[in-house]
């Protein structure tokens, strides 16, 4: 019976995008899963009934659960998530420590809900970090787990390494990937490549007993494939990750657009649009946290809230939380900083 | 009466595309530029006459300069550019020192030319790394300086500060950008973003006395622009630049292959890939060095070589080692490691 918790404040487009997304989602979950929709109740309620669907308050399957605070998208994130206690982030995640809930997904203030995310639900004992973990379009048709995509702009190589176990975690559990591929982004194939930290973390991932298939370019990400095969996982800092993943959002958009301007026809286009729409692929789990907080695009689309609480509702169902804490445990020591 | 040294033995698919490549040029160049085939005498006379070009070595505006040696793609960059004294990459180069020579191009060993640049053409007073500027195709038609894509996989805040003074040098020279608009890649655009290094870099650049525009994000780079307007110069360590430069070579082709899996006619997806084309871009200016040196691409085909040679003649035409050389020379002193 999962429950999920969304933040029903949190986003752009929030509270519209937010309720409307709840509402899809429940069409589309198992009968016996639940949603919480956090926030303001007066806003929440009035919402729903401009939406016309006043009266799933008494199905059973969704209810409000009150927050009186807004966590705003320029609020500091360390600050608000030890301040705001009443907002509609920290009381969503506090439901999963009170045993109310098994989930929670917010498209508001990322930093925030990393923040609060550590404050309420705890690390995994042995992780000095969490990690976004972000879904990258390829050419081979099937997305690539990156991480991290923002979390930490400065690594150590003990940290890449703790990535590269939540990552492939993320890939068994959610994308069902068996004895995942995990490569370690660099400037080229061989050991001796890159920069201090990430030399030092070849060193330790080859004895990881992760399946490390070794060094991968910024040219295997599209094809989600390296020359010693293909790829479920890639690793990097924060920063590299978070350019990258800012960089593809963006570089997609530009090629259809000059594709446009050259009278190429809007079908072929359209379909190629669509594995590049991120909105398809819900949200980012923030890895290494004991529960499930799973990150949105702060422009997330009534579509893009669904699709993030159906990621969750996977994610309850394989146990990925616990999953994520038996492979921490079962680590070799020197890969703990 | 500029006079271009070209690595006749280097790259890929060297001495058919070098040669190819340099008969291509001298079409194109002004009537007094002459050049120089660096290389095994032997190996470019019979290449020339297989080409049916033997002719032109009478013509006073194309000579071959012997080379015993040849540095190899995976000799040892360091090792290679000391040891092989006769080779066309060293031999090319000193032809600068020698008075003999203006420019160098190669498309051979990208490790070894930077170590032999430096080793034969020496960095100008005041700097204490090269690095490597790359031209990335934009959205709005010209391109973006980048800076540095793979000569320093790990930088200095001092250095980030030197690299946007040689970017916005060759913007300024070989693009003919008036006071060029630089930024900085980072994760955020609020000065307080970005890690370690790049937050002190962003403290030194403000008062740098470059038209500095602040931070920049992976989102910014395919339309050359951000919030605060037109960009000309990104600034990143050779990290990232390589992460993003290899990304952006790749992705461009995947886009194209599904399209044309989709059913977009020829002629629309043809006009786009011209504009990422990289060839039509040539090679890439090794900056800081006293005097020029030009990266192509191991892969460069005769037009990239034609490209790069040209690039050669407009750096030399507008003078950008000594406008390099007074640039760095007036940098205040914090910005000096």
């Amino acid at each position: 019976m999962p429950r999920i918790a969304l933040d029903a404040m949190g986003g752009d487009y929030a509270p519209a995008a937010t309720v409307a997304g709840a509402l899809l989602a429940l069409a589309e979950l198992p009968a016996d899963a639940s949603l919480q929709m956090v926030g303001k109740e007066d806003v929440l309620v009035a919402e729903l009934e401009r939406q016309g669907h006043a009266s799933v308050l008494g199905n059973g399957r969704i209810e409000i659960v009150g927050a009186t605070q807004v966590i705003e998208m320029n609020d500091k994130p360390s600050v608000a998530a030890k301040g705001k206690r009443d907002s509609s982030m920290v009381v969503g995640l506090r439901l999963q420590t009170e045993g109310r809930s098994d989930a929670f997904v917010s498209a508001g203030n990322t930093g925030a809900q990393m923040a609060a995310s550590v404050f309420v639900l705890r690390l995994h004992e042995g992780l000095s970090r969490p990690a976004i973990s972000t879904l990258l379009p390829t050419g081979r048709g099937v997305p690539l787990v990156m991480l991290d995509s923002g979390a930490n702009v400065d690594c150590s190589p003990e940290e890449l390494v703790q990535f590269a176990r939540l990552g492939a975690v993320y890939a068994e559990d959610i994308l069902r990937r068996a004895n995942p591929a995990v490569g370690l982004l660099s400037v080229g194939e061989e050991p001796e490549k890159g920069n201090l930290a990430v030399k030092e973390a070849h060193r330790l991932l080859a004895q990881s007993g992760l399946n490390f298939i070794g060094n991968v370019e910024g040219r295997d990400l599209p094809r989600g494939a390296c020359a010693r095969g293909d790829l479920d996982v890639v690793v990097c800092d924060g920063f590299t990750g978070n350019v990258i993943l800012k960089f593809y959002e963006a570089v997609a958009p530009m090629i259809f657009g000059l594709l446009a301007q050259h009278g190429a026809p809007r079908s072929a286009v359209d379909a190629v649009k669509h594995a590049f729409d991120y909105a398809q692929y819900g949200g980012a789990p923030l890895l290494g946290v004991k529960g499930i907080s799973i990150i949105c695009h702060g422009q997330s689309s009534a579509e893009a809230i669904k699709n993030a609480i159906k990621v969750a509702a996977l994610a309850i169902d394989r146990g990925m939380a616990a999953h994520i804490g038996r492979s921490v445990r079962s680590a070799p020591q020197e890969a703990r900083p």
